[in-house]
């Protein structure tokens, strides 16, 4: 029987992780956090009231084994006009949203045509914003105001959810019978958090018998985890967890080129391992800098994880993972 | 082998008989007029510099075999904010022909997600707007000003396409290889000469040794075609093909509701036929005025062509064509 993975997470970091699973003969879930309320996502919420779209398109995508025009083009951005900024997966997820009524059937359709390995599953089905109270009492108002805030690790009063929602059942019943939970990389507040904060996920983690995997980010972001080293990140998720329920940490230890370093000094810093515990897992993570794209080489000048080798750790680890059926016939 | 049906149009009237000759066994290719330049289509040309998209969407909704959900996603049109109006299926091509580079492989892919009974072929692969010089000398730019203007039954003193331009090599192909073409119903100057003004067209279906079938307009466009008999659409549209190449005329000679002509009566008439002549087939081919729409029965307040009775009549004609193999064997 196929190992069932758990990935609970949004953004890019989550597209990487996916990316590389697919790969592998597992039987893979994607919990995407509702949050997003920025760039082609937002407008789509605010004019025409749909789901946000975003994280879900690129989850898809990342699973996706349709050809490489089916995955440009969910990708493909408008440029000009009134559509421009608007990304044609987004308006594909919205339009279908519309017409089916519901934005779980909208993905089932965006999966069939993109051929995906796996389910795409959205942490929770009600419309929600992401807000945050500073402890100067100021409030800001949804996940693209608390991603681009300077003021956060200043410390804040609350973080939360309006209005507060139930999980889907669906994110529910993938976390209680998979064998791994995987949790980031990605945005502390915006895609780990946000995942946490939905009424019943924090709760089913902890009972889940899931091996629980956290991928802790390469960098830091300036103003929101400036400095952070692994415990701080362990210390913020446990907080919203309840507990510290991780039974396997896995941390980069690849230095990226001298002058990238110098860059992120600047920017909240590469994040450095100060955990000495059996759980952490360090490894050589790093994309390569330098990449094909259309057919051209380009240099990248942002670090990230590379998909193949994070799969590769995550499955060494899955794979040690007791099969449940086999063990209760002991 | 199955019979080759060509139609020729654009817009709604080629919907209708796209979607009852689709429940036959035939080849079918419909070529579309690339001359819209109206609404969400012309929008998306003037912003994207794309090709139009409107009349190649309803032809492959029509000829489609998939889910009704994919094809009201196709036909989903977005009700607010800055995509008010666009129909998704425009944004689907749109999208699909920056991602390819190429109208014609958007067009394949829309037929793959649809699957298509047939193929769709775009008259011309170049940029053209159909221009209309009236005689007072006020020239009409574009279809939509054309198709809006209430002059034009006072005469004009040329109709054509700017630039001037070659037919899509694929669009010669079928005509010179049809077994039928069918011309209308459709708007005469904006989807019916808008495709014989297109350099070849006209020349490739007086070459062509289909048998050649002219389906007239229902009723008249006030201010374009005012008071029409059949006559008069035969003169024009044989002005546009060099002579009258029609080996069959079919006619509507249905009445419509007493309270329907009434209305028609004002806005240009019904057609009514004037031509005493072996070729013109007179039946009934009005649709139903109530229909079934999402579980509703909604009463309609026009008239149009009835997809099955019309396809089934064209099929006796089909049917009775020389099979081209046949006859060389003979």
């Amino acid at each position: 029987m196929k190992k069932r993975v758990c990935t609970i997470g949004g953004g890019t970091g989550n597209f990487v992780t996916l990316r590389g699973l697919k790969r592998y003969d597992l039987d893979i879930s994607a919990i995407v956090s509702m949050a997003d309320d920025g760039g082609s996502t937002g407008i789509l919420r605010d004019e025409l009231g749909v789901l946000p779209t975003g994280d879900v398109r690129q989850c898809a995508v990342a699973l996706s084994n349709s050809s490489r025009l089916m995955r440009n083009l969910m990708n493909y951005r408008f440029e000009k006009g009134g559509l421009s900024g608007h990304s044609f997966g987004n308006l594909f997820l919205s339009a279908l949203e519309k017409v089916t009524g519901s934005f779980e059937k909208a993905i089932d359709e965006l999966g069939k045509i993109l051929n995906i390995h796996g389910k795409v599953i959205p942490v929770t089905t009600a419309q929600v914003r992401l807000k945050m109270v500073l402890n100067d009492r100021t409030t800001l108002e949804g996940e693209k105001e608390i991603y681009l805030s300077q003021e956060i690790d200043k410390g804040y009063e609350k973080i939360f959810l309006e209005p507060n929602s139930v999980a889907n059942p669906h994110a529910i019943n993938e976390i209680l019978n998979a064998d791994a939970i995987i949790i980031g990389p990605g945005g502390l507040h915006t895609s780990l958090i946000a995942n946490l904060l939905v009424d019943g996920i924090a709760d089913a983690i902890c009972r889940s018998s899931a091996t629980k995997i956290f991928i802790v980010n390469l960098m830091n972001r300036k103003g929101q985890t400036t400095e952070y080293q692994v415990s701080d990140y362990l210390r913020d998720i446990s907080q919203y967890m309840g507990k510290d329920v991780f039974d396997h940490i896995l941390v980069n230890n690849q230095a990226p080129p001298q002058e990238l370093i110098e860059v992120y000094k600047k920017q909240g810093g590469l994040v450095k391992n100060d955990v000495a515990d059996s759980r952490v897992i360090e490894a050589p993570l790093l994309g390569e800098m330098v990449e094909q794209c259309n057919g051209d080489l380009i240099k990248r000048n942002l670090i990230r994880h590379d998909s193949e080798k994070l799969a590769a750790e995550l499955n060494k680890i899955i794979a040690k993972v007791d099969d449940p059926c086999y063990s209760s016939l002991i």
